[in-house]
């Protein structure tokens, strides 16, 4: 404060915490392996480290939900501020979409409307961050988890998802991580990064676990309806009698359009354990100091769900399942890779580095800056010896 | 963990800080005060309790800022996600458009693009709350700001607004209340909710203290171009070469469309003060991991700001004014209630209570309460003595 040695002293500046949890998130790595390309090169710059295929022609929304924007901001009905959990049309538009899928009916109150998907996570770690709690993460992991837990100074312990198992979760190393501080456990599914789908059988178990660990599953669901394998896609709202869950989704990946920041948060309490034990009311207070998804893209829901015709969504979900499968090929050609699981959901593949094949190349994060920097290319280092791709964006190059 | 008495026992609950956070906020309040509403009452709940009258015909938006947002979601380029400070045309048209009303350039490398105004208090907030910190908040004060400090555990110090010299800055205040770990000071002009505009010079004033103490000043600013009294807006923008200033604003206000959702933070760093002490980084990377402003809202900006038209603004501006004019009035023939200050700015005023006037009234909560029961009216509680409404609102009844 006031003037040292003639230089003024402010009192503001870094803040350590912030800094340490951005380190962990995926703009943060995209941006350090931006920095790699050569500006020089006249190729395209090939991004296949997100999951937005959203600029390709091939993968263009559905006119319908265009529409139903224009004619939601055209009603002058929604130009206000949102509720909190978002304008009752909106979460009983959701509620309806998700029950379609699940033996039982989604009350539209257990709907919570959000910023994206991204907001749910920060609604969810900010309410669950109490002193001294812990979170499970899988790892490999989505990175805003784990960037967010850091800015709430939530504690994370990581169990690992098994690619000699499918990328299935290791129950015994989530059973030993867990203590009477554990208060939830996220589970991707269909998977980011790893382009695995749960069976049905294995999501039964990881609700069982959770419930004899007293732990919440949050359900990342972003990626439903992105299975194309053998495995259906199984929604984690199905073991809800056996543990609460919180399911996440979006309206991103489905319709091709991140940039319309339309998400939700789904409690699925049929026991009152959430409502009971205070967290309930702790949710909507969170959201109750956050800000909304914009009114009118909610006023669209109705419409954005309701005429958008299936064949919208079977074409895209059959040129997804063939990039994957062209991809997959492909990455089976080249010597130094082996890809430990075949793609069946989500947009992405984790592939295996072998780097005893590879001069002059110390690790993952090496081998993807130089790929960055020889061959404009963008694919994002994973942990260890692992990286991910999306196979959608590969498509359209 | 585990049964314990045949009651099972689950990890998770309230969080004690986020219910504290949440109870300072203007959305517990709202609640509250509606759950005193008559059920049986068959006249309209007169809602005056927040600046939004973007439901009423009289406050409808611009039909060229509602085609802007048809264009840009039917152009197809902005379905992607965004950057994390918005999109290169977002932030370049707001800068345009700041820089209109300055006596100098705004650069769109200094506008960060926010989900709301709420969005860029969150960000803020986060990004300065390192440990021991506090932040200097006026009284009374836009309540959210109290809501996120609380919930970053950023120490609140209150400064009061001063309705004897027309709401102005108790300045002497400002300097006993600081000390060598205040980081910022908020200040809200025009003021909500007091319905004041500070002057030039008391902008100056307000710069130099901020100067002398080492501290940011943020200067919400969502309120701008709604003076209509005898002083003219001037943006503390002005004074950056004096103090760093972020400025705050949206056009959620000025086109009566809070429900889009966009909004900005503008840093303004003429000797690079934030940039040096490593602050601009750390906004940058909480930005990072936050969710973002719809991309086609994003994309719509230039020609919601190129194509509406001034005969717009100057005809709503007027409108505000009559209904601060016939709100002030009004006012003044109900023997129990005076009003400091003639209202000249933003949506609303504070007016006082004179207790002894009134039978069975304890408090200004008290009184606003029974409105709520007996009236269907919503006002807010003020401090102490004092309350706001919003005379827009009031217009339309």
């Amino acid at each position: 404060m006031g003037d040292n040695n003639g230089a003024k002293q402010w009192n503001f500046g870094a803040n350590e915490v912030v800094e340490r949890s951005s380190s962990l998130g995926i703009r943060d790595y995209l941006n350090n392996l931006m920095s790699n390309l050569d500006g020089q090169d006249k190729r395209p710059v090939i991004p296949l480290g997100h999951g937005d295929p959203s600029p390709f022609p091939s993968f263009r929304t559905d006119q319908a939900a265009v529409e139903a924007i224009c004619d939601a901001v055209r009603s002058t009905k929604f130009n206000n501020y949102s509720s909190s959990s978002g304008i009752p049309v909106a979460r009983k538009a959701v509620a309806e979409y998700l029950s379609r899928d699940l033996s039982y009916e989604i009350s539209p109150n257990d709907v919570h409307i959000t910023v994206g998907c991204l907001q749910a996570v920060e609604i969810l770690v900010s309410a669950l961050a109490t002193p001294g709690a812990n979170i499970l993460l899988p790892r490999p992991s989505y990175p805003m988890y784990d960037s967010r837990a850091a800015l709430c100074q939530l504690e994370v312990r990581y169990f690992d998802l098994l690619p000699e198992n499918g990328w299935d979760v290791d129950l015994d190393g989530v059973q030993a991580l867990a203590d009477d501080k554990t208060v939830a456990i996220v589970v991707i599914n269909p998977c980011n990064p790893c382009g695995n789908v749960f069976s049905y059988q294995h999501l039964q178990k990881i609700a069982e676990t959770a419930s004899k660990l007293g732990i919440l599953v949050i359900a990342d669901e972003v990626y439903d309806h992105f299975a194309f394998g053998d495995k259906p896609f199984v929604s984690m709202a199905e073991f809800a009698e056996i543990v609460p869950v919180i399911m996440l989704g979006a309206i991103s990946k489905r319709w091709f359009v991140p940039g319309w920041r339309l998400g939700w948060m789904v409690t699925l309490d049929p026991h009152g354990i959430m409502k009971d034990s205070g967290f309930s009311q702790t949710l909507t207070s969170v959201l109750n100091m956050s800000t909304d998804a914009a009114t009118f893209v909610q006023g669209a829901m109705p419409d954005i769900i309701g005429n958008t015709k299936e064949e919208f969504f079977s074409s895209k979900l059959e040129m997804v399942k063939k990039c994957a499968e062209f991809c997959y090929e492909e990455l089976m050609k080249i010597p130094c890779i082996t890809c430990p699981c075949k793609p069946e959901g989500s947009m992405f593949t984790m592939v295996k580095l072998n780097l005893s094949l590879l001069e002059d190349i110390s690790d993952d994060l090496d081998f993807c800056s130089k790929l960055a920097k020889e061959e404009s290319m963008i694919i994002l280092p994973g942990n260890n010896i692992v990286f991910l791709m999306s196979f959608l964006e590969s498509f359209n190059y």
